[in-house]
């Protein structure tokens, strides 16, 4: 298996100040799959869903090319939902509903092929559970995990034990200074490095996202869209193509972590011009290249003339 | 002249959580000009100072290189006085006090030697009386405006004209949405520069600035810095060096602009190191091209490699 995402498949009720859906295909999980899809073949799923999942939404997730043996269904419950409004700018969101229903009790169990998966994403989910979802792979390449503010906020100890383990933390520039209990987003980065992982990932919305590693810092823009529908999913799609692109090339270099944020931020910026996961399903292979290299070009500085 | 920047000379009373200072030399076309004479020898000021104004600052902005020619005192008065409070992660500030003072009844008049000036720098004013500045100008080469929220609200006609008669606005994101009323930034910036400016930078503090152009769009990071002590008049400092970047070069093309905005950049990131404009004083060139080198390195993609 190339890449196993672990986190939430869920049934999403969206508001944004360009219309309103309910029940939509939504969750980390999701969002992280779907993009990673179109770099790598092996891309498995491990989440629980309820007995109110949709069968055509398992059927979308199948026709992405989604291995879905690790998704299973709890019939005694209904499926993760939460229901958000983005405001004015779509820049800040509110929850307005989170039902955890299956997810409360989720305790994931890696099917025997998953456990010699290369890259694992840790999205997330209490780190407790995290870690125990590493002490079921074998010897993978490289570990990613992702968090939230409430993890911070009540298991502090188990996330520091759990970012002990991974080799790459994919978090918020808010929740990074959190973390770190440090204002200065730099030196929160430097913080959080010495805390386990070598690459850190600073996502920061319409501003972009940072790459800091034990070398360098790396600031991507983000993509200058006119036409943003609905930011949900973003970042959990930006770590699809950010680890969809890293399983592709097998290296973890320097500039290939460039080329990934790259890659993620080009996926995490079709994501937002459709409501839900709607715009991953059918992209291709050349538009996705075109972007990457609308992005090159975006932040392409000329030969500097002095004066 | 190769630039005069009409603006304000102020003492500024700064509160960071790094420390306090009362009665700093501030004012946008102190900024401005200590940032473009880097680049190039002609730098006049328009501004107006009260009978309060100290002798030594007077010294320093002489020191700096700065032209005093149309640096009025207006003995009676005081000079306007800015309180300012930042908060925690040097993003948001709170206004505490603003002091117009002589600034109240300033009309600024050109002294002849400005009246050829190559580029024209209308510091945040009355949008009427950035008007009567350009009534006193020849024939520059380029003219670049600065405004904010309050003149957007309370004088939007005279603000339109004014801009009916730029070449350039920078302004920040959030005037940017307010002043097309559009909250998604690259429509703003489309129905901004529909307003008059071929040029607009759209300044967003520590995540960098945004070039519009009719051709392109260019996207350029802060610089990640761990010792930022007072933001006050980075985004003066910008337009300072962005300003004297063009000045120097003479050309104003994509390419020449893209290289401004990151030696704006540049010159902005020494700012916020010090307070007031302390680290203007004492830059060497040396200084600048390393930190503009540095910013090129910082959003280098580099050639990618295809999945």
């Amino acid at each position: 298996m190339d890449i196993v995402a672990v986190g939430t498949v869920a049934l999403d009720s969206i508001e944004t100040p360009f219309g309103a859906r309910d029940g939509v295909l939504g969750g980390s999980a999701t969002y992280l799959t779907m993009a990673a899809r179109y770099f790598v073949d092996e891309v498995g799923l491990v989440a629980v869903v309820g007995r109110d999942f949709p069968t055509p939404y398992m059927e979308r997730l199948r026709d992405s090319g989604v291995d879905l043996l690790g998704l299973t269904t709890d019939e005694d419950g209904d499926t993760f939902a939460w229901k958000g409004r983005y405001r004015y700018d779509l820049n800040d969101r509110d929850t307005l509903a989170t039902d955890l229903n299956v997810l409360a009790t989720f305790d994931p169990v890696l099917p025997p092929a998953y456990q010699k998966a290369r890259i694992v994403c840790l999205g997330n989910l209490d780190p407790a559970i995290q870690q125990r979802v590493l002490d079921q792979v074998e010897a993978p390449e490289f570990v990613i995990l992702d968090t939230m503010n409430f993890w911070i906020d009540h298991t502090p100890e188990a996330l520091v034990e759990a970012l002990g383990r991974v080799d790459c933390l994919i978090i918020n520039d808010a929740e990074a200074r959190q973390l770190a209990d440090e204002p200065n987003l730099i030196r929160a980065a430097s913080q959080i490095r010495a805390m386990g992982p070598d690459v850190l990932v600073i996502k920061k919305g319409e501003h972009g996202a940072l790459l800091f590693t034990e070398e360098t810092v790396f600031s991507a823009p983000a993509y200058p869209l006119e036409d943003i529908e609905d930011p949900t999913g973003a970042g959990d799609t930006f770590a699809g193509g950010f680890a969809g692109y890293l399983a592709s090339v097998g290296t973890y270099n320097v500039d290939g972590l460039k080329r990934a944020v790259v890659f993620g931020s080009a996926m995490a910026s079709f994501c937002v011009q459709r409501f839900g996961p709607e715009h991953l399903q059918d992209l291709t292979e050349e538009a996705i290249r075109d972007r990457v290299e609308a992005f090159r070009a975006l932040s392409a500085v000329p030969e500097l003339v002095l004066p």
